[in-house]
């Protein structure tokens, strides 16, 4: 069960009006990395989890405050968009530039559709959807999954602080940035709980029996390009992270077979046969 | 450039037809974490990489290759429809239980739609798109989507390893998940390699200054919930993983801010004001 | 069947060329809420409807003036785009502010897709998609969908209306407004004439036995939230709409479960288990 | 901001596993009228709210409840797919025609993606989206929004209840549609107050000036089909239920307008000029 | 505008109710290829043409008619769907393996949504979107379209012709594909007009110049594969169809150019950067 | 397989940097027509092919050499974003008419997201999707898909010629739009090469049994709008392409049929019953 304060986690309001900035904190609230894909993945893979304890509480614990992210940015967006201008015709632009680049600038529906709102969509208006969330019951996939997820959240929020001076805005950006540290450190912590308690460990899942894999593949560096440099990386020769083989370098595949001749399906399907 | 080759990397043919299993292949062809994805954000990744050299040739040698396993896969579901039974009515489940089982089990889009062939979909028959690929031209950050992404493409195929005993999918199978074991420790290496180079650095972006985010939480876990145990984990005490401070455990938030007063923004928007 | 007649219901010709109000007019066209849905809206209800007469009749009738409505919004947005400026870099902003703003307020695939025509999405762009739709059987429950779809349509139109003094704009958007009135008040009415007749009744459906539905919680408002001022609403004490109760408010719920344990599922799905 | 109890709102428990309903709860979960949807529904009005008080207490006090709605479902049919088979052949069917129709029946990403868990999709498989929701800011449109989604949602979970006599899901669908019924109530009661108030009326937006519309067809029924039998409902003649007219039933527009000349874009665009 | 009439342009009633059938024919209703896409593709193209006259008023003359194809399609699926079964539980389908394939083989949204009524789906439960429909304003480019749309159409109901022996749900499908076969001719036939009379050629568009294309490659065949049978084409040597030039053969390309250096963004980006 | 050389096939630098452009080029790499469709739909066509020899040596042929034109296109984005300008506030664009320009028309995710790299999106930023792509088994319609594809291909592109006087993407676009003019012949040639030989036919599909269409209504143009001028085309009277009839000019339907009755399913879906 979920309960609700009508108190914020940090303070979310803005210097001033901004619906340009509006709409690009639209990508923190509802984009393939905003809130609610983390919000509703932590909530998904507590849901799913198999064992109770510590990782799943860890679940519970942190997606409980990631929806209190999605109403911060709701709400900050919503009060960016306050006063938003609503007379954007082209004649309004031709006097005043910065009309014009609002206009431009702007993501329209905010104004027609959500009356000065914000709405679940990413920056570009695209409508949040479930595919963008993770959670798959394999809790060390599912934790670089996050690890990743916090990632690319504290990045493009780093991006959007310097598209913007506005200082409410920059410092409910500061605080989120801060969260998504901790969120990075966390995930980063409890990969290495799982290989370290040996509950999960590398390669994801670690109880498909590696003879049932063609081992000969399972270290070969493969080079289908032409750029002879990655031969000098660590995933070129030398120990694997996996602690079960050895790197080694290929200039292009090590194995080949036939390609099989067309298929020639019932001609009642009317493809267009021999 | 990319030039083709009439072979495949491995063997790619089913020991009989299986409408049902081509279905379910479907899911590592085209679905949010299948070959299409994997290949294309390789691809992306390396067309918008800053650094030239290893980590760029990286991308390009294995991404070349991802693009032959979406051959093989969209190959192999040819031939497990080729005979594909093209009578599907009630009737005919009528006096075939198997029949049944295909006529529900099988996605009715490869006879309808692609006459027995493979297609841009995942198990489900949702269309692949664009926004299940990362490529955000941090690479710390799109190393780990890739560590997560042959996680996730591991898992699955091993799913399906254990839903059909036939011969040469499995061997396909095997053959894929030794890849995957191959580029889950060849995309964990790069990001150690990142870090150790000190090219990039935990918390992504490394480049943020840290004075521009609010310290004082940025190693704190919150718990927003009611289960006690993620207290014990390595990730509520000791140092953080990025080796700049020290995990603390906190039950609920420590910070707090009153929610601003409901927006109220132009009247021509017709909404509904005081 | 449908037959077509080379004439509008009403005036479609703007003013003059605004690629602008072409964009913001998709919304009309093909948003969530634009004339492609309520076309359509009113067309499954027809086909899918099971009792023949005046509601069915209603459906028909209206449907195919909706249809109408799609071409003169298609129409009116062609011919706001007839003249759209076709040089559109940076260096042409340069010189023109109001270029400026076109560039970026205007939909670029008006230009580079339709060749300056009218296209099925919505103001971001967003394809028109047939899950905008509702179409249940259920005449109670479709028709308060109706009369939503009707209220968000009138709104959106009264938006745009304010943000342009197009004369011949505002003239089209004028009589799609009172019909749009009109359709408020005819689902009002429809709705309510079901319920008079009996047809059908709150709650929908009201043919699900009430003895089968948990009638403890039935009436109980529950609040889940800090905020107290629910309490006094008039769905918090007294009678029900419905006929069929009396309302109750309560802080928090009145009902409790205790979690059931993580499931531990076929080992064989590689999960994370204990 | 939100907290989560591990506790639950009502019992949710199946009395045994069942893929095939698994599947058809996924709609209850992550459909259009599901409780993400609802969930997500009451969050955006609230955070785009502009009175406070109880009409914007009122949505904070519900839309918490729906989350943990959301949280049922998942745990449900997370358990629901607890002992799922893993064998799936078509050699597997021939044996158990059971196990043929939960092959055909089941959602394969269940076992795929999520490993016997639930996902944010409907029950075909089609990932929730953000365009499910309204949150126009208008607060008579979007409660008449919100009774729809209540009875849509009702009515869904009325069939499936139908469709199993698994006494666990009987019991919780019971709960649920009992919640549906307070719902539905409340946002019937909840429009009512707004009119008596006069905070906002019909036609919706009631602050757009009516002297603004072609007031000669804001009260005509309009037949553009050949079935009669609608000139017998109230809404083709009487007083009109916003108080501010009469209906009049016409066979076919009263007005037209004759259709503008094709446009003729600039030649640059490349389209067939004449 | 668009009148109703309530007969239909052909019978279209099925023998016998099949819900399997039904979810197979919603391909023809609501797919890339289906009539809804028909319908609206030649409605989008009439209302962005650029020129009155036979062009148009083909455009309008059958767009209506497709219309109609959709009313006759969805009503056959919901009288297919009439008496489809509501016991769906895996109990059920113990007692009757029929029943089983129709568990599997139905869209169980048919059931759940639309209570046994049609939807604005595919075969595969996608939603209609706006982005199957083509409109470019060349009517050369356009006519190709249209007539590749009649193509896969006819071939997917020809192929779903076999899928059944409903002696009603054949007699609508071999309506429908007598109407594809028409259309496939009209479009060849008015591709060949506007060639014919100079209004547009190949290559599309005809009116850009030429010369501001690099002629050198523009009647090249370059073979990027090893495959060497594609040189006995008639597109490998000979006059070209737009009768402007001579093909040639190549293996592989006739140009290259170095890859320019990789990007290096502004460092506020927080790109990996050297 | 597919081997990468890092060499592009002609020249993609741009000469200056414009974000504006930039996100139109977007249009020509993940838009419905963009060359991501044309590789993923000619490898599809390859994979899914029945016939060994000169038609699938084609497809396998071209289909390599358009990965490669996804390719030029990503780095010629990237290039054009190399300086986008990260200052992108209200403020920022007083003191500048160009940055408000840029800021309304350039793709905010192209920062955001992508940090100044390409994406898999058209120009509205939509995702790419596998919905785009055609690839049904039958060569005739798949071809006559191929040549739709290179006309609105060539067309879009010669669009955004004229949109830009930037040296670099005009030569970039004058070779690409080259290679859509071979391509339009190719398949052109091919398609006619299959009726030549006798492989495939008009009408598509051609082994469908014209003995099973409803042969008398094959030829007949219906005229379903008040238009006359269609009469006078070639689709209206004399032979018709597939030289299997004659043309003939109909006002309205020749055939139709009593609308069937309304449905009345099981009364345990709650639809709205007599
Ligand atoms: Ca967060
Ligand atoms: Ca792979
Ligand atoms: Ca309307
Ligand atoms: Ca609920
Ligand atoms: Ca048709
Ligand atoms: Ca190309």
């Amino acid at each position: 069960m979920f309960f609700h304060k009508q108190e914020l986690q940090f303070t979310a309001t803005p210097a001033k009006p901004d619906a340009i900035l509006a709409r690009r904190m639209q990508e923190l609230l509802g984009g393939q990395y905003g809130e609610i894909t983390i919000a509703m993945q932590y909530g998904f893979q507590a849901w799913n989890a198999h064992i109770p304890g510590k990782y799943r509480d860890l679940l519970y614990g942190i997606g409980s405050e990631e929806f209190g992210h999605v109403e911060m940015l709701a709400i900050m967006i919503a009060q960016l968009l306050e006063k938003a201008p609503v007379e954007q015709s082209e004649e309004a632009a031709k006097s005043d530039p910065v009309l014009g680049a609002i206009i431009g600038g702007m993501d329209v529906q905010h104004a027609i559709v959500a009356g000065a709102g914000a709405r679940p969509v990413d920056s570009n208006g695209n409508p949040w959807q479930g595919s963008y969330i993770t959670a798959s019951g394999n809790l060390l996939a599912d934790f670089t999954a996050n690890a990743n997820g916090e990632m690319q959240g504290r990045l493009q929020a780093a991006r959007i602080y310097n598209m913007t001076d506005d200082k409410g805005v920059r410092e409910l950006l500061s605080f989120l940035i801060a969260r998504d540290t901790m969120h990075q450190n966390q995930w980063t912590a409890a990969a290495a709980e799982l290989r370290a308690e040996g509950v999960e460990d590398l390669p994801v899942p670690s109880n498909f029996p590696l003879g049932q894999e063609q081992r000969e593949v399972s270290y070969q560096y493969l080079n289908f390009s032409d750029g002879a440099a990655a031969k000098d990386g660590s995933w070129a020769s030398g120990p694997t992270p996996d602690g079960k083989g050895e790197f080694s370098y290929h200039d292009g595949p090590t194995t080949s077979s036939p390609m099989p001749p067309p298929t020639q399906p019932d001609p009642r399907l009317f493809g267009t046969d021999p």
